[in-house]
Parts: structure tokens; C-alpha cells; sequence
């Protein structure tokens, strides 16, 4: 097939868009990525998705004549967008006021050309494909990505290839119950228990919240906290130190977790688990904790999968937006 | 290529074994099942592996020679084991006595030429690969088999592939757990409330019966029933006719299955859920309470799967035998 573009200099772009920020990543013919930035997200009232998109397109004009880079040297752009998406269309994405489907391929390429590629995918499915395909491929065919953050996260790759399903609600399997017990919370998602709940930074919050009110000798410092990744940072940090009240929570919030790992292992068999997002910035004590747990629900153990901390960290997103360029 | 064998009458053959027939199914070259036969499964106490297939090759070159035609003319050969399957190695399989891992594809190949295609895969895993590529691929990507019978088999498809995972675990949800309740009943596999023993043939008499002592005017008729499956029957029997008790039972049972159909939503999304084993022959009724309980838990109803009885029946393993050969 004939070289579209001349691919002297030539750039993929990836933009991993979300409610606080949105980051930018230049990588080079062979997607490797040579260049990043980040801007604040300013949502304002009515700004509408035409708007955004035409503001990210901006700051990519402007990045190109900064480095004196032609527009056309831009082989592709790959966005990665926090809402459900379905073959490269994005349907909603509430934390960035996006309230109805619109044609990103299309304005992508009405802005810098019919040939250049475009690919739009859900956030965390983008940072699975990102961490799968730049850190593991080589060894791995079936992987989980889970984040721990604000929310729970997930991306599913199977055989090499990232699930999306026909509506986009495969790989969110933050969403399957894991708490069957009183203390359950309900989730904005209208269910109880999800892990999205009971395994998040603000999961381990409310669950050390739980223990503490339940022990009156000891002050609740979480209580009124807003930040869900600095409490948990907090909480974590006792936990290290051997607070039992602590480590107890993050015992509990890991618990629901490998619960959901052990769902995870009989429907295709996962071979690693990857753990990322504020929480995993811990380290070992988290998949350590993990492991521990699947050990006690999964009699053999060489049917377990590898746990580990991913480690493109925020970077996973932009370099997964770009793979199937 | 050059075609290794003259195709003119030639067969593929699929065999079915389990621990209580072994089924013998004959395609013509095009895959479409031509013949069938069964025999009942003896397994005497001294009967090893190798015992097995040699008396299962016999019953193979028996038939050819009743019917004239050459050992040569078999194409391939696919076996639907009832235990764990590895590339096409079968690990083990207790309802046949089969204790240990035996090579089956040299074995198959040494009695009918190393030219004949082998294919080993376990026995739901085949069941669900024949109902998808016989009655399903032309309009679906991705679906869940499932048989009800004294045990709940499973099998899954994604993006047209049967999913196996690297130990054999893959596609074995129905030991995820999905009953927490203090009824929840311990499973074979050593958990408790798994959907093998509170969605089964087996599981529907647990319920009913547990029901029918909470209510000591109606009497318990299935307490000593050691077939599961007419007993299951005959509680669907009378739900049919509007018995409370046995209505109760069949919605919790089924209550218990919809809860593994939406962790399966949550993970890959599939487009259908097939409904086979003894329980699917009492048709609409199954799969109609099953879409109620979905429609309970999934608010969005464009997202549910269909669910639909499966059609080959007891040919579905023979047909899944074939499929890769």
C-alpha cells in the first residue's frame, strides 16, 4: 500500500482527556513516546463537546508550530475518553459535560485531514491497552488493568485483544457486587457493594471510617476529608506503621478486591493483574496484600495470576490511545 | 497444499464421552453430522486410560468396517472430555477414572495415521463451541453457554473464539459464588453458594425442599429423589401449573443464575446466554424468568443479553468435537 503521509518527523498524537485535566502525548513513527504535556480542564457551564474538541485541536495547532512541525506530519490521533464509547464513539462523559454522542473521528479529520487515523476508547480500557501492549505483551496474552483511585477502574485484554463489547459495559467490572454484608454501600451506579465502592481510595475511607467509629479510643481523621487519595495515602501510610486499625481497612478493601480477581480467573483466566492508580502508588504492600488473599479463596495456587503495580502510571492512557492507530 | 488425504467420502469423526454414555457422532467433509450412535459408559475398576480410548478406537474402526469404508477416509478426530483441558491435553477426569494426564492426540494418531487432525477439549467448553459455530456465528460474536443438569456446565465465546485460559480454569464460572445468604449450600469444589449448587438441576430440589420444611403442610416429595433431573422436572412441572412453592423455588434457583449473567455482563458482554442441560427442556418458562431477574438488576434493558434455549441438545459437544479439526 502506498505511504499516505511522508513520514519523515511524522507524529502520533494521544490525549487522554478527563474531568481535571486533559494530557497530551507526542510519539514518534514507531509510537514511541518522545513528548508530553498536560492542561487543566476548564469545563465551564456551556461549554459544549464542539467547544472542547475544537480547544484540544488548538493546543495541538499550537504544539505543531512550536515545533515548527507541518500538520500533515501527524499520522494519526488517538483520544481517550472518560465515558462509555462504542466503535470510536463516544456516547456521554458526564465529568466533562458531555451529554450526547458526537462524531470526534469525524471533526478529527475534517480539522487535519481525511488520512489521518483517528481512534477514540474509553479511558481505562485505553490505559489497559496502553500498559498491555508497551510493558507485557511480549510475555502475556490475557491481563486485568485495575486502578484504584477516586473510583475503580478496569480494562480487559483477551488474547491480545482489548473487550469493549457492543455497548461498551464490558471490562467494567468495578461494578460487580463483591459486599454482601450489612455494611455494604450503595454506588452512584444505583447497585450495592460494587468493588468500585468497597476497593477504591474512597472505599478504604469509608471502611476505615467503619472501624474507627466502632472504636471509640481512637480519632477519626478521615471523617470530613474530601481528598479520597490523600486519606487513603494517610490510612496506607499508618498501615505501614503497623496501625492495626489501618491496615485492618486496607485488609477489608483488598479482601473485596481479590474477590472480584477470583470471578475474573474462572470467566477467562487472567495472567496478570495489574494494579495502578493513587493506591498502587504504595508498592508491595497492596499487591502483596492481594496475593495473601487470592491465596486463601484459590486452593491451587499455580492457577493464580501474577499481581503486580503497572508502571506507565499516567501515561498509560496517552500510549494506549495511540496502539490501534 | 496438497490435499493428505482423498476427501471423496471422507469423514470427521466427534466423540462425546462421559461418565455415563459415550456419544459417536459422523460429519461428512463439510462438518454437516450425518450419523450418530452411543454406548453406555463401563468403566470397570481396573479400567485405565489407555483402556478407555483403545475400547473407544475399536468402536471407531468397528463402524468404519460396517460400513465399508476405510480407516483412512477419517479426516479427523475430536474428542468433548468431561474434565480440564490444556492444549489439547485432558488433565484429568474423575467420573471416568481417569487419573492422570494421557496423551490422546499420539495415542489417535498412532491407531489412525499421523495425518488424522486431533482435537481435545473439554466437554462444555465443546458443547458451547458446537452450539455457537452450528446455530449462533453468523449473527454473534460473543456468548455464555449454559447447561442446567445435576451440575451447571459452562462455556464461553469471545469474539468468536472459545476461551480456555492457560490451566483450564477459563470459562468454569459457574463456580463463582452468587448466593450469600445463610442457605447458600457448599459445592463440590470446596466453596460455598457457587451457581453449580444453587442454579442446578441439584440446586432447584436443595430450594425446594428447603421451602417445603419451612412449610409443614405440603409435603416434601423430592427429599429422598436421587435423580436430579426428574426431580427438577417435576418441580418445574408443578410450577407450570401454579404451585407457589415450586414457582418460589424455580425463581430463586434462576434468581441465582441472573446474578452470574450480570457478572458476565460486566466482564465481556455477551450477546447471548444459551440455556441447554435437562432444566432448558421445560423451554419459556426458564428463559422467561431469567429476563424478569435480569430486568430487576440491569436498568438499562438494551444492554441485556438475549436468552435463548440451546438447540443441538445432546449434539452439541459431538459438533463442538469437530469444529477446530
Amino acid at each position: 500500500m502506498k505511504e499516505r503521509k511522508n513520514q519523515n518527523n511524522a507524529i502520533y498524537v494521544g490525549i487522554d482527556v478527563g474531568g481535571t485535566s486533559i494530557k497530551f502525548g507526542i510519539f514518534d513513527k514507531n509510537k514511541n513516546l518522545i513528548d508530553k504535556f498536560s492542561i487543566n480542564t476548564e469545563i465551564k457551564k456551556n461549554c459544549n463537546e464542539k467547544h472542547l474538541i475544537n480547544a484540544i485541536f488548538d493546543i495541538v495547532s499550537e504544539y505543531c508550530n512550536s515545533k515548527k512541525l507541518k500538520e500533515n506530519k501527524i499520522l494519526g490521533i488517538g483520544f481517550a475518553m472518560p465515558g462509555p464509547v462504542i466503535n470510536n464513539k463516544l456516547l456521554h462523559a458526564v465529568n466533562i459535560n458531555w451529554k450526547k454522542e458526537y462524531d470526534i473521528v469525524s471533526a478529527t479529520k475534517k480539522r487535519f485531514g481525511k488520512n489521518t487515523k483517528v481512534c477514540v476508547l474509553n479511558d481505562a480500557n485505553a490505559a489497559a491497552l496502553g500498559e498491555y501492549n508497551y510493558t507485557l505483551k511480549e510475555k502475556y496474552e490475557s491481563i486485568c488493568l485495575i486502578t484504584l483511585g477516586t473510583g475503580v477502574g478496569t480494562g480487559i485484554i483477551i488474547n491480545g485483544k482489548l473487550i469493549e463489547g457492543k455497548s461498551g459495559i464490558a471490562g467494567e467490572v468495578s461494578h460487580i457486587r463483591v459486599d454482601y454484608s450489612d455494611s455494604a454501600v450503595k454506588c452512584n451506579c444505583g447497585n450495592i457493594g460494587c468493588v468500585e465502592t468497597m476497593a477504591s481510595c474512597t472505599g478504604l475511607i469509608n471502611i476505615y471510617n467503619r472501624l474507627i467509629n466502632k472504636d471509640s479510643t481512637t480519632k477519626n481523621i478521615y471523617r470530613d476529608n474530601q481528598s479520597s487519595k490523600n486519606g487513603a495515602r494517610e490510612i496506607i501510610h499508618l498501615a505501614k506503621r503497623g496501625d492495626s486499625v489501618a491496615l485492618n481497612a486496607l485488609n477489608i478493601a483488598l479482601d473485596n478486591l481479590s474477590k472480584l480477581i477470583v470471578i475474573l480467573m474462572h470467566v477467562y483466566e487472567p495472567e496478570v493483574i495489574l494494579i495502578g492508580g493513587g493506591m498502587s502508588n504504595a508498592g508491595a504492600i497492596i499487591t502483596n496484600i492481594i496475593k495473601k488473599h487470592l491465596k486463601e479463596k484459590v486452593f491451587m495456587t499455580k492457577l493464580l495470576p501474577n499481581v503486580m503495580i503497572a508502571k506507565l502510571k499516567n501515561d498509560a492512557g496517552l500510549c494506549g490511545a495511540v496502539v490501534n492507530l
